[in-house]
């Protein structure tokens, strides 16, 4: 949702061409989350009376590149000028008010002359007050963004403070004024014609974080790291990057300070300073006062860059398929304990072990998500009642928000999110902390502010994921979520053989996804069968039920088909009136305990000649297949539990090679961005 | 799923004409349980030798009618040919196993002597088994039904008895013992060569009644009724009638006798005779001797024929959607405590009354239904919840059941269903009883199983339903689940104001939904604008989240339209993708709390130029609407918690005015059946 970037270079000499390539780069690292637009601004020259240059293009970062250098030679830009100090702001834009169109992108500016420009993540829910009172004094509107009031805001700030007389308005006080009165949820990056060479920094709900990068770094130290040191005006050359997450930043610098809510980072003279703003929450009246200055340590990204990049495949979406078998690997590492037959088999979820007595004392357990993260925890319900005995509720986020369901001191609440900062997730655990709940985290990002927020938690490993429809996220969480039942099930008589199950068929499952994937070219073969069809459906029941929403949810996500997920015990209720002899069926009747009840689902989709793609066990063809009009997808059989790991990846690989053959991008899906950042 | 039907005159004379006009009509009432394919067995001559006629037919009941009589004549048979006594059986059907096609209609016979001939509502699950064993011993099968085991299996107990040269061996011998073999559910009607005359029912799980018009009636006693005359073979002229439904059995009489599981109801002579037949799930050893002869009394059906006719509508549906105002009044007759301003208001649930302070104290309270009752279901979550302060858990019947998911003695399980019979919601109700919770039912059928099984429950009272997509029970089920949220929640004063609006409001709900009826034309003129597309997305949250299951629900069953029901909520998560310039969006924002996040919702799906359809509260129209090109549909505002009876009505319309528009038969839509009683 969004994403946005800045470059400043400090005491080290960049030309124009320079600072525009890190910050297209920067874009292009962050277009997955939103790329229906996208704009920067750059200084015009050294001189800090001239305004400098906003630039702003629909579509995506390509087309925002191609019409800079368009301008840049129309106006006879020289981009060999060479800057000692410059400060860059860039963003690309998933839109939420307001069409794409040139207008609506960021940066968004104060008026004609850019006094102050600013770039946004999130959605300010009171921008109609502010946009009416701004009116009255005078401000023209030229977008239909909520974003705009900020620098229009920031203007109206400053120029007051002058007319006052107080002449040594600084940045940060603009700034924090101007916070003042913003509701709802954003990280910002305010540039100004009146305060060249610096930047600001801030943020409530929405994700940032700044890099460093030291260019005299003492060579000696090897990586070691003073931490006071960033902080300090010392006048060594530095860059400084901010970025709405850290792929934009991870091949300039691995040294980042994960911003906080409230936190106002002013970057100037080669200085960086925190202030810490405590806002009450619906309290207008704060004051400046409140803002207190913080000291942060830097911290070290365990990130690759390799892990950023597309390799040797054609999209994002289709590396992170393919790439299951080792990010689930990796999920898994040091967590499996199997000592061998004589010894107990088991996990260690080193985040969770405190609080597991407290967790199996639980009145209630209560999954809470959005997308593809609920679907995961949906897989997970029936073995952690199966193992547990406690009752556990699904929640998808925003209707628990919307309902303000009861949740209490006695119930576990699970958050599930790849980002760690989906809006309603982190709005929901809000809430269950309110509540008194103990909350538990899986999420994909360390230092996210579900991981941050959380009492406990299991990050689930899978390296940074950049498709935007999730893919290997979505199998690790599943995985993680059969490791969490095992940890609450705990260490019974009872489900040992069970248990030693499952933790065996952990250790083989990537091998079996392994061979899942070599389904590639028959799923690209259904693909091109499919390829002109308007409406899919999908049923699954038991464990994969999820399957079914998450495979059809992959469909309608990437090949824009629309696709449903059904309970298959519910076709009869309504859904079979559809069934007719185009309509194509995808139904999941791999081994389990439903398998006779999936049976029975195929004959009777069948009597109604439905159009049948059924996915069954390896060996099972004959049984489940009608018919010869029937295709069949077989898949090797794991732990019932596990099973949606190895079925939702013909389903993936469905979904990208449907997109790819109707000519879609796969990796920007129309109308969707990575990580739902607001509500 | 289903109907079966039999007729059998006792001393009196009746030609073949009308037998066949009484089993006819029989199976139009029953037309709405499935509509595929039809049939009926008769009788030849009056001598026994002779084998039964049976005629089937694909297609609905008139293909069955054409056919008959095209037959009839075909093979000379004499129309005016009177008997004395005479059992004839019919079936319509909804295809499960096998397409529909004569050889898979029922009667099902053992061979073309017809020396048993069987009618089947159900699904018999270990066929297979069976037929195997039968195809052993020489059986020849012609049809790929589950069916055809039980008439053939009859006839091998039969062959077998008579070898052993035990003569005697009677009709209800044969029975008990094929009922002995077969698992599953089924309401059964047996007709045999051998027994002529005579008729068997018998049932586990399936819906099945005996209808008894006495016509030596005497007609001083005027209604009064001797209920165990019934059972003896007094000579005295009689009809005897077996139907899966009252439906098929007011117009004869009201005096009705409802057959309980494992009864075995044997017609002959014109005395009745019932064994009750104990059968030990999955215990095979079960002897003959374990059936003993049971004593039951009659009951009079609180029906009227006109309730079960069109009256002066197209449709079922029509009527019944039309009829709302009404059926949402008898709904609260005498249940709305409103004593003037002064005194409390609140609702007198009788059915609940002694078991309301067990509720209070559960753990969980847990409502359990399908389809549309699901959906109803859904609607009351958020002010039970808010009232009770207890968790409100979703399940869908056949999901608990797969997963078998924890229900304890401290839960409270809320059975909802219609027709009180729905398999999936009754092996569900099975299930918590048996793990000891406390079991509510909320039915619109007074005797059904769910009724009959449950602790306590209420009768939503909305009259008998014969549109197979369910309107008039949906409203009426939320109107007591509303009640039931009142009930439950008690009379605190925190809560008094609200309760008090609530009463107030389900008071002038009937004359709301009158004005909402009023859109009809409007709903039509929409449907017209709708009639060629394929896909249609609905979007709710909140209280009308369930709304946009429901209406989508309506769609798909009876327009064939690929319409899904989303929560808002979960827009950003996925199906934000499908959104263009093309495919139409209801979007549900009527004033309620969560008004401003749909105003946000539109604000989005207009900013992907989606092709927005809103409906809101009067008088909103201009804040809702962000251009000119979304349509809007204005309906009265209700407390926030009513607001889903107000909201689903237009969709109602909707759905029907399509599906008549695209040429579809909106009371038997394609696949469907009403009331789903198998698994």
């Amino acid at each position: 949702m969004c994403g946005i970037f800045a470059y400043l270079n400090y005491n080290v000499d960049r030309e124009r061409k320079y600072i525009l390539q890190v910050l297209f780069n920067g874009l292009r690292r962050l277009e997955y989350r939103g790329y229906d637009s996208a704009g920067i601004a750059i200084d015009a020259s050294d001189f800090t009376s001239t305004p400098p240059l906003v630039f702003r293009q629909e579509g995506n970062i390509e087309s925002l590149v191609k019409s800079v250098y368009k301008d840049v030679s129309k106006i006879e830009l020289n981009l060999e000028e060479s800057f000692r100090t410059h400060a860059g702001i860039a963003h690309t834009r998933w839109a939420t008010h307001g069409e794409p169109a040139p207008r609506n992108s960021h940066p968004q500016t104060s008026g004609p002359a850019n006094e102050f420009m600013v770039v946004h993540n999130g959605v300010i829910t009171n921008y109609e007050v502010l946009k009416a009172t701004l009116i009255l004094h005078g401000f023209t509107f030229t977008s239909e963004t909520d974003t705009e009031v900020i620098p229009k805001l920031a203007k109206f700030v400053y120029d007051n403070a002058n007319e006052e007389g107080d002449q040594v308005v600084t940045f940060n006080q603009v700034v924090l004024e101007v916070m003042r009165h913003l509701e709802g949820a954003y990280a910002l990056i305010f540039k100004s014609l009146h305060y060249p060479n610096e930047l600001i920094a801030c943020k409530r709900g929405s994700p940032l974080l700044l890099g460093v990068k030291e260019l005299a770094e003492n060579k000696e130290n090897g990586s070691a790291f003073e931490e006071n040191k960033f902080l300090s005006k010392d006048g060594k050359p530095k860059e400084l990057f901010l970025s709405s997450d850290a792929n934009a930043v991870v091949e300039h610098t691995k040294k980042v300070l994960v911003i906080e809510d409230g936190e106002v980072v002013h970057l100037k003279d080669g200085g960086v300073s925190i202030l810490k703003y405590e806002n009450d929450m619906g309290e207008l009246v704060a004051s400046l006062s409140r803002a207190s200055s913080v000291r942060r340590a830097l911290s070290v990204l365990e990130m690759e860059v390799e892990q950023i990049n597309k390799g040797h495949y054609e999209h994002y979406m289709q590396k992170e398929i393919h790439e299951q078998p080792e990010s689930l690997t990796t999920t898994m590492r040091g967590r499996l304990i199997r000592r061998g037959s004589s010894k107990s088999k088991s996990v260690l979820l080193g985040g969770l072990k405190d609080h597991l007595k407290t967790i199996r004392r639980s009145r209630r357990i209560v999954f809470i998500g959005c997308g593809t993260s609920y679907n995961a925890a949906l897989t997970a319900r029936p073995i952690l009642e199966e193992l547990s005995g406690i009752p556990v509720t699904m929640e998808i986020a925003s209707d628990l928000l919307d309902r303000e369901g009861p949740i209490y001191r006695e119930d576990t609440a699970v958050f599930v999110s790849q980002s760690g900062e989906t809006a309603d997730t982190l709005l929901a655990l809000q809430y269950a902390l309110d509540n008194g709940a103990l909350c538990v985290g899986i999420t994909n990002t360390v230092g996210s502010a579900i991981a941050r927020n959380t009492h406990c938690g299991v990050h689930i490993n899978a390296g940074a994921e950049i498709g935007v429809a999730s893919t290997k996220a979505y199998t690790s969480q599943i995985v993680v979520m059969a490791m969490l039942a095992l940890a609450i099930g705990g260490d019974t008589i009872s489900n040992q053989a069970r248990r030693e199950a499952i933790v065996d068929g952990l250790h083989e499952l990537p091998n079996k996804v392994r061979e899942v994937l070599e389904l590639d070219q028959e799923m690209k073969d259904l693909a091109n069968l499919l390829i002109a069809e308007q409406s899919l459906l999908v049923f699954g029941r038991g464990y994969n039920y999820a399957t079914a929403l998450e495979g059809a949810l992959k469909v309608k996500e990437v090949a824009l088909m629309h696709s449903e997920g059904i309970l298959a015990g519910e076709m009869k209720h309504g859904p079979l009136a559809l069934v007719d002899e185009n309509l194509p069926i995808v139904v999941i009747a791999t081994r389990d305990v439903c398998f006779s009840k999936q049976q029975s689902v195929i004959q009777q989709l069948h009597a109604r000649r439905g159009r049948l793609i059924v996915m069954c066990s390896e060996g099972d063809a004959a049984s489940v297949c009608p018919s010869e009009s029937c295709r069949v997808i077989e898949v090797p059989q794991v732990q019932d539990c596990l099973q949606p790991v190895i079925n939702i990846v013909p389903l993936q690989l469905l979904a990208y090679h449907l997109t790819v053959l109707r000519g879609f991008n796969v990796d920007q899906p129309r109308n969707l961005a990575k990580s739902v950042t607001t509500q």
